[in-house]
């Protein structure tokens, strides 16, 4: 497997076990500035900093999640990849698990040696938990 | 402008004239042989000839379809571009019109210097007519 393949799939695992982990920090070490999240139903969400706002609301969930990627392709200093992910999301003061799950298409991008998530289009949709 | 993101914005807007015209034979002429559309709440569809099994039942209604693109980016035989999609459906036996809107990110190839759909991540939702 490429180096770049190689690189772009541990940061896929590694956001998985920082979001589960609730560890916001790592999880924004590993998308660009200017990325963009785009989802169903919804405007789509513009830069770290949003994602970021967005990271309190996530503390009061214990979160599973699991991925399975499909495919990485590179192509010189940016990437695609294709995974199927799995999320589910249970309030910690109690109450029902959520569960979410679909694909996933991303654009990654590498900076100063760095794969970043640049593009992220999630199509995760509610499932029987 | 360059000339291979020109070629991309073109080939989306024809896509969606031919759409709207009901016509196949174009659409399919768009998209690679392995092509893989992504939805919510589906599995993957995959290949051209499971687009084309899909047609017959989309000539029952009469489409009209916009497209904003947002961004187009080329990387050497590889592109991605993410559109804002409009698309409404109406029986043409007559009946409730169906509308649903939002983003778009897909993967073109260039083959034989030609650029083709490759990979399709569609997050359209309901939206009020």
């Amino acid at each position: 497997m490429d180096r770049d393949e190689q690189a772009i799939r541990t940061r896929i695992e590694t956001w998985i076990t920082a979001t589960k982990a609730g560890d916001a920090t790592t999880v924004l070490s590993l998308m660009a500035d200017d990325v963009v999240f785009l989802v169903p139903g919804k405007s789509p969400m513009r830069g770290k900093s949003a994602f970021a706002a967005g990271q309190d609301a996530i503390k009061e969930f214990t979160i599973e999640a699991s991925s399975e990627i499909q495919e990485v392709k590179v192509m010189g200093d940016w990437a695609y990849a294709w995974t199927a992910l799995t999320v589910a999301m249970t309030p910690k003061a109690g109450g029902t698990t959520v569960k979410r799950a679909g694909n996933t298409l991303s654009i990654f991008r590498k900076s100063a040696g760095t794969w970043l998530l640049f593009r992220d289009a999630n199509m995760l949709a509610a499932v029987p938990g």
